[in-house]
Formats: structure tokens, sequence, C-alpha cells
């Protein structure tokens, strides 16, 4: 299954992802046979590294161990290949511009159905359906708005439509940011956690992945980390209601709405005040 | 100076860049001060790595020295700031996506005076005179042709027409590909090769890359390297004529067009066969 793993961060911050696990198991188990992807947003531009090859020894996995990026929106994932081929154009996560801005979208479920209308605004280069998804969600929002980039709110309001569109054809999951604000949609199954200083090292519970927090330092610093599931054993991870799009920013959720008809809209906030 | 740098091959190969050179320089020098970045196709998929950091030490460049990365066509740039400050944002390679595939800009010049009439289509994220033009660029093509893309010869009539619009106002030395062919435009400054099997390292003159080509083994490989100065010293390199565009596709030049009225039409391919 592929796995989902987004952070928002109120300050640009070095934070090391360990794929420690990655390059241990990819290879050996089916896990990670199908890719992996990561994208860090710093300032206006994107840094993204995509591995469609299985993970063991990757010089890529050992560079973003190393390498210290400084960013305040990062959006990962783990592939296990249910559309489209084993290859660099259907690595998640995806990136287009819009509104001058770069965009980045990771999928995790499946909607094989969803075979919308692309009015060539956005095209697909590869052909999994987590992209043509993504391409037919820019392509409304631009179709909607036009020239006028909205506010991040309206944002919400309209993307928590189109999610219901999608969403009624499969598992929708998704983690989407422009470098300013992080959505993500529960679909079926997605978790949060906001975490301050001082910080730890949090390791998936399966140990795939390992997620070094001590080099962020600062008593204000306040880190949201959204994931397929909980990535930790010691502490409380808040699960998202199906049917809820959540807006982070600067480290913590802001805003909920519902995109499935009678789910309950949820929003309890931990704020880092 | 910015540096150009452009590779088209038959056969999608292991190439190793060596950075060595960018390792012990960058941040000594300020060559390198202003970052380099790379964009290799895989298929339809890109693998682009930006760095706006000085090299010294850098685990890009160490990584792109290691990584075995198959690519017919690639498109690196050594960035001296000229028009936009020092940031992710504003390091070359560009990326964006027409016709359902991605075209990766990289240029060598100035051109300040260029403002043209965005609309919306493609915006530049950064803030440079060079992904001004290359968004202008993708806007005609996109407006020319709508939704259907056109044959690559077609395409290289159509961007003489607008190399000659940007041309004039500055120096617009550039790189383009979308996978399948890669396009350059020599303004002031270009040379190219033709390389055949068997292949050996070659050193930029100021030692500042090393390109080591001997991983390409085969008979039949044919790789064109195009470049703001030759790389070497003890081959003849073939200097663009100034005011033509030229289509490189499988590792050899295949035809060119006259940007500068006046210019002579230059080609004398050399041929793999």
């Amino acid at each position: 299954m592929c796995q989902l793993l987004g952070m928002s961060c109120n300050t640009p911050t070095d934070i090391c992802f360990s794929f420690t696990g990655f390059q241990k198991r990819g290879g050996l188990t089916d896990v990670h046979k199908d890719g992996w992807g990561i994208a860090f947003f710093e300032g206006k531009g994107v840094r993204q590294f995509l591995d469609p090859q299985p993970s063991a020894h990757s010089p890529l996995a050992e560079l973003v161990k190393n390498y210290p990026i400084k960013s305040t929106n990062v959006i990962a994932h783990i592939r296990k290949a249910t559309q489209g081929r084993v290859a660099l154009e259907n690595t998640h996560p995806f990136m287009r511009e819009l509104w001058g801005s770069y965009w980045i979208f990771a999928h995790n479920g499946n909607v094989p159905d969803f075979q919308p209308s692309l009015q060539k605004t956005f095209l697909p280069v590869g052909d999994t359906d987590s992209e043509r998804a993504f391409c037919w969600m820019m392509q409304e929002l631009k179709a909607k708005y036009g020239d006028q980039k909205p506010s991040s709110s309206d944002l919400l309001q309209t993307l928590s439509e189109l999610s219901k569109v999608v969403g009624a054809q499969g598992e929708f999951n998704f983690l989407l940011s422009n470098g300013e604000v992080l959505y993500a949609h529960c679909s079926t199954k997605l978790f949060y956690i906001v975490r301050k200083a001082p910080f730890t090292t949090a390791t998936l519970k399966d140990h795939e992945v390992t997620v070094d927090f001590s080099s962020v330092t600062t008593a204000k610093d306040c880190v949201a980390i959204i994931a397929t599931a909980p990535l930790t054993d010691n502490e409380v991870w808040t699960e998202m209601a199906p049917g809820n799009l959540w807006m982070f920013e600067n480290g913590e959720p802001v805003a909920t709405v519902v995109t499935i008809p009678g789910v309950k809209k949820i929003l309890s906030p931990e704020t880092c005040s």
C-alpha cells in the first residue's frame, strides 16, 4: 500500500529525513519496490527527489538523509503501483505550476474509474490515475478562478468540492501544497500530530522510515506531521475523520471542510500557542 | 558568466557527470557561487537537481557524480546571477509541462528588457529574465498549436521565430528539450561535438567540469555535446554560427534554422552512420 507523509512547519527548518529503513528494506521486501519520492519547498522553489527504483543502496535516499534542507512544507510518498507501470514519470509527488507557484501532489488510494475530461490546460505525463486526478483539480481551479489566485480559505472550499467528485470514484487520500499551505484530504485513512520543541526522533512503527526532528531546536518551532499511519507508538496521533479536507499552515491545522455528505465536520486544532 | 551544457544521445545511457571541479572550486572562487542545476530525461520522466548554493562539499554534486542515470537528453547550467537573486526558484534549468510532456530550459545571456505580455498560461515562479522568456515561449507555442502537439520540425521553425523576438533584446543562448529532441539556440556563443565509441573522459578546459563518457561502450552509441565553450583541448569542436537554432536528435544535429536576418544558415551534420 502506498504511504503518504506530509509536514507543515512555522519556520524553514533543516529536517533530515532518514531513509535508513528504505535503504535496508527496499528491494529486499516488496514494500518499496515501486519507488518513492519527496518534495521540499524552499521559499518559492521546490526540490524534488524521485526514485522509481527499489531503494536498497539508493544514492538518492542517502542524499536526502544527509542534505540539510530548509523547508516549511514537505510531501513524501512511497509507491506500491496499482495504476500505471513503474517508471520515473509515474513516481509521486507530481508538480505543476499555477498562478506563478509550484504545486506538489501525492495520492494514496485508487481511482481508476475517474476519467475526467481534460481540456489540455494540465495534462498527465505518466499514466497513473493519481496524476490524472491532480491535473484535473489544477484545471478546475484555473477554470474557476482564472488569473486571480484566490485565498487559501477559498481554495479549501473549492478543493473540497473537487475532492468530493474524485472521492466518489474510490479511495482518494492526498496531500497537496503550494508552499504556503498544505491540504490533506482524508478519504479513508490519514493521521496527524502537532509537535513542538523539544523534538525527538520519530520512528515508523514498522521501522521503514525514521524522521529525525532533533535538529529542530527553537522553542517557538511548531511542526505538523500528516501520515497514512501513525509514525510512532509513543505519541497520540489524531485520526482524521474520513470525508474531511484539512488545511495546515505554519505547523498546525487551521481549518477543515467536509467532502462526504453526512460526514461530521471535525476541527479540534492543536495550536502552538 | 553562465555556462550551458547539453547532451543528446541515441541510446539511454549511464553517463556520470563528475562534478569534482565544482566541489573543489565552488565557494572558493566566485565562478559557481550562484548555483548550478542539471536535468535528465528518463523516458517521459525528468530527474532534476538544482543547487542554489556554492557547490563546495555539495552532497548534490556528489550524488550526480555517483548516480547511474540513463538519459537520452540532458541539460545542465552553471549560474552567475545577472537577473534575479540567488534562490532555488531562480536556479536553471526550469521545467514546465506542455502537451503531456515535460519541457526543460536553460539560458545563457541576459535579456532584462524582454518584458512580454504573459497571459497566465505559464507564469514564472522566480524573478529571472530567463524563466520569463521560457514561459513566454511555452505560451506562444501553446497559443499557436492549441491542443495538437506539432512535429519537431514545425516546432523548430516556430522556436526560431520566437528566438528571434527574444534575441532582439539581448543575448539569448539557450537549450530546450522535451525529451525527444534538444533545441540549441546560438545567439552569441555555443559549440558542439559529436562523439562516437570508443568514448574517453572529457575535461573542461578550465577543469571545472569533467564528463566521463567511458561508461558508454557500444559501438552504435552516438552522443552530441553542446556547450558554451569547448570542453576539451584535444578535440575539434564546431562553433555554432550566431543566429542559428539547432535541433539535435538521437545524438546528432539534424537541422538548423536562421534566427537573425541575414545570417547564413549552416548545417554540416556529423552523422553517426
